[in-house]
């Protein structure tokens, strides 16, 4: 299969409301895009989330890194490319770039998903589910998406920032939408940080599955030069999620 | 001018993360569209907002009410039609409707909106402002979309959901995107709500810009027949919206 077939395109545009308040596209509205795109791209390929056998599978996100080196503003047009770069037993590699409507590189993202069983949640061991259909697809560019590989401890023991489950966070398999935990991360953070530059890069990898009525509690660690550690815990003390944000 | 051609037309899919946890698409993304296609629409008439004789202005929505005959759901592909119906001195009436793939209405929609200096948030006199364009863009065409014109007077006290504005909710102009207070209302009931049919028709009006920090506070009253009067103060007491909403 020749290389370039195997990578999607999707074209889109910062619309007036998806544009937070300085002008820029939201890093939650593009982590919507980045999950869109990927779902439209397994499902051109043959392997989307669906019914399979009677069976119904989903494909969850594990880690996502996004990386801004310039910001999309409101009404520019941009395009986001998706390709699959790697396929484990029970994970797959999917790399994503942003290119600008004057045809420049401005952003990178990598995601790690796996493809589970909706009833039990259990993962699909990939190359035996959809045999070759999607190491076919792998596309073996990929680029320099630097992450920091050190496990960060967290000390601080008091929470920042609090939050209810409620109606609108929920996805059709009845758990938080990945991106609603980058929204609760951005919206602890005060509007100092995106009055100076905003932010340009996050790491986020995902721990354990929320539900309705579940209170999430956010924990901060300054890591110094404008970035932040941040861990959302239930309250029953059980990781949810860690990130690491880095603002100009 | 033809009447058809002032009729805007903008394809949508219901995108996976658009969808409820019911798999419908909910009432919050609808909103976000109707908001983006009349901005898109204004825009094409030349009437959109942006900058004229070097001041910026904004178009703010001052009522709106949603009705879905049957709901859309996950993976649906459907069209948003819009156009401006009536031109007032200050505001104009603006009509939706939503044909579903196999060319069906399958909702309807109705908005207020005026332009407002940016600077002063006055209102803008839209005929002598724009002279012909809006007037001349006006298309008959009107559906009726009944609406409750009482007002509904509040005896409720207690707030039963609050809600501090967060970075997320802001919009370019620094205050809460108007469909922010939606979510918020949408996510005060219970999954009960949605469990059985959920929400076929909404109708909001706005009253009070809010900004970072304010705290809202709603307060509920049951209309009877599954339906529910939904009023956010700040914690001033004074008004920011009023909502009607109607469950199957």
């Amino acid at each position: 299969m020749n290389e370039n077939i195997k990578i999607g395109s999707y074209p889109f545009i910062v619309e007036d409301f998806h544009a937070d308040y300085t002008g820029k596209l939201s890093f939650s509205v593009l982590g919507n895009h980045l999950l869109n795109c990927s779902n439209l791209h397994a499902r051109q390929f043959g392997f989307g989330m669906g019914h399979y056998n009677q069976e119904s599978y989903t494909w969850v996100i594990s880690r996502l890194v996004i990386q801004l080196e310039e910001p999309l503003y409101k009404n520019e047009p941009f395009t986001l490319h998706t390709w699959v770069s790697k396929v484990y037993h029970y994970f797959i590699n999917r790399e994503y770039t942003l290119i600008n409507s004057d045809n420049r590189l401005v952003g990178k993202a990598h995601a790690v998903w796996a493809l589970i069983h909706e009833a039990d949640r259990t993962p699909v061991n990939l190359n035996r589910f959809f045999d070759r259909i999607i190491t076919d697809s792998v596309c073996d560019e990929t680029h320099a998406l630097s992450t920091s590989k050190e496990r960060f401890k967290l000390k601080e023991t008091i929470p920042c920032f609090e939050h209810k489950v409620v109606y609108g966070d929920l996805d059709i398999n009845g758990h938080v939408n990945s991106i609603k935990y980058i929204e609760c991360i951005l919206n602890s953070f005060s509007l100092d940080v995106y009055n100076h530059g905003g932010l340009y890069k996050l790491e986020i990898a995902y721990v354990e599955e929320t539900s309705y009525g579940d209170r999430l509690l956010l924990y901060k660690e300054d890591m110094g030069c404008n970035s932040f550690y941040v861990e959302i815990r239930k309250d029953t003390d059980e990781i949810v999620c860690r990130c690491k944000l880095f603002f100009k």
